[in-house]
């Protein structure tokens, strides 16, 4: 049975109803975080933790106990027996059940909190191999930075993506690459790493950080450059980083192969150097 | 006790629970629609219909008894005995229910169908009165044409302008006007209308295309162009048409008065069209 949290209890899954004026239903009004449970110990827990409480302040939504999260997260693994199991721990804050009003609930209500942890099963060997892409046209608002519930764009996107057999789609807007439906992306060239700034087009990945953290410890040059779209074609490799993914090597955009076709060297150390540092988190727990 | 519509039954509203899985919770993934009950009919119901069907039609969404909406909304309107009072039927679409994965659910689950129908008091006299307003950069993504559940932006923009004393705010994208958080906009200008025209920035408000018709049919000349926010205080009159407001004037923009302050005549002289429209209804059902 699937032990879930629900506004400061910890329930099975089927006895968590939503109110139908939860404002997480009618608005997509509240925001969520991810965060990946590596057998023992959660990665990063702290940059998500500190990403959680900015979107909550940027939403202007407040939850008193936000730092509560990481025990939240840690309960749940527990609770769900998860804990020698690669697993993902969800949770969405919105700002509560009112009766349907564009405003802000006046008086203000108590947020709906709801948590979750899964187990699930990750394919390096697959991934390590890559994957394929499509591009998109980046149709989602300006505020990318704010990890809020209102995807829709990017559930439509992302199913194109599906439906062209393909694993990610790579947004364009004006002209230049700004990151994917769930992750951030990456592109080499000569050596060095480009990706998209941090700016309110794209979302600050905990792995896109910790990644740029890593290449800059080897001695790989970063720049935080948007990609123009006309010089994609010029990349040596690309790869694009999530909770899930870690770093996957992107070996086809649209059908057409990134150079040869094959993981590129820069993209496999920095796989490499990412797993190494989630092997640590294994490590730490067995001792 | 006030009986709602969820999948394909009407309930006491309290009984409707929504699972924590539903992708209109984790995902916005779904539309909606608002029609206006005049004490006797909906009010242009089959302009309302078709949209909901486009809404569907653009998410890929199929709810196969979307036909059924102006029946189950009639049903809504009796069983909440509303027939004598000025009221919304709102209806929203979700693409039901999944564990939480981006990509569409594979087999297809069935929709989430959630409507209501609520009394409201409008205040015809205030409206006529003229509102006040205030610019935001438009924050939304780039298909405000579908009438979707991912409302963020909009409630974000439309909180600064309650916190701003204003009753609504209008949007400004790539230098021109685009429409408000949750209405259209008109601006007139040496006796012409003009209003953005179709298009993925703005949504095709039912109130704006009957008020496009009732100006043709009284001789305003209509130019469906973008207006450019410089232009904006060129501007003779300004006015924004909704579902609640129908035709409000608007006299302030950023505390700045339109023109002189005033509700124009050509404003006015399509309110009260406008309003005499809606009167049929009240009249044709008195009969």
């Amino acid at each position: 049975m699937e032990i879930v949290y629900f506004n400061g209890k910890f329930l099975p899954s089927e006895e968590v109803k939503i109110s139908p004026d939860d404002r997480g239903f009618l608005f997509a009004d509240g925001i969520y975080e991810v965060v990946r449970w590596y057998e023992g110990g959660f990665f990063d827990m702290e940059g998500h933790q500190l990403r959680l409480k900015r979107s909550l302040r940027e939403v202007r939504l407040d939850w008193p106990q936000a730092d509560e999260f990481q025990l939240i997260a840690r309960e749940l693994i527990i609770r769900n027996s998860l804990q020698q199991k690669p697993s993902l721990v969800y949770i969405q804050v919105t700002r509560g059940v009112a009766r349907r009003s564009h405003s802000f609930p006046s008086p203000a209500v108590s947020p709906t909190v709801y948590a979750f942890a899964r187990g699930f099963s990750p394919d390096p060997d697959m991934i390590a191999r890559g994957i394929k892409t499509i591009m998109k046209k980046d149709i989602r608002w300006s505020r990318c930075d704010i990890k809020s519930v209102s995807l829709l764009p990017n559930i439509l996107s992302f199913q194109d993506a599906v439906e062209a057999g393909t694993l990610e789609c790579i947004f364009e807007r004006d002209g230049v690459i700004t990151e994917c439906a769930h992750s951030n992306v990456f592109i080499v060239r000569d050596g060095t790493l480009y990706t998209h700034p941090e700016s309110e087009n794209i979302l600050s990945g905990i792995s896109r950080r910790n990644v740029i953290l890593l290449a800059k410890q080897s001695g790989i040059p970063v720049k935080e450059i948007a990609v123009a779209m006309k010089d994609l074609s010029l990349a040596d490799e690309v790869f694009i980083t999530n909770t899930s993914f870690e770093v996957a090597p992107v070996i086809a955009i649209n059908n057409n192969p990134v150079a040869d076709g094959n993981p590129g060297p820069v993209t496999l150390k920095l796989r490499t150097m990412f797993r190494n540092e989630t092997m640590k988190i294994r490590k730490t727990s067995v001792q």
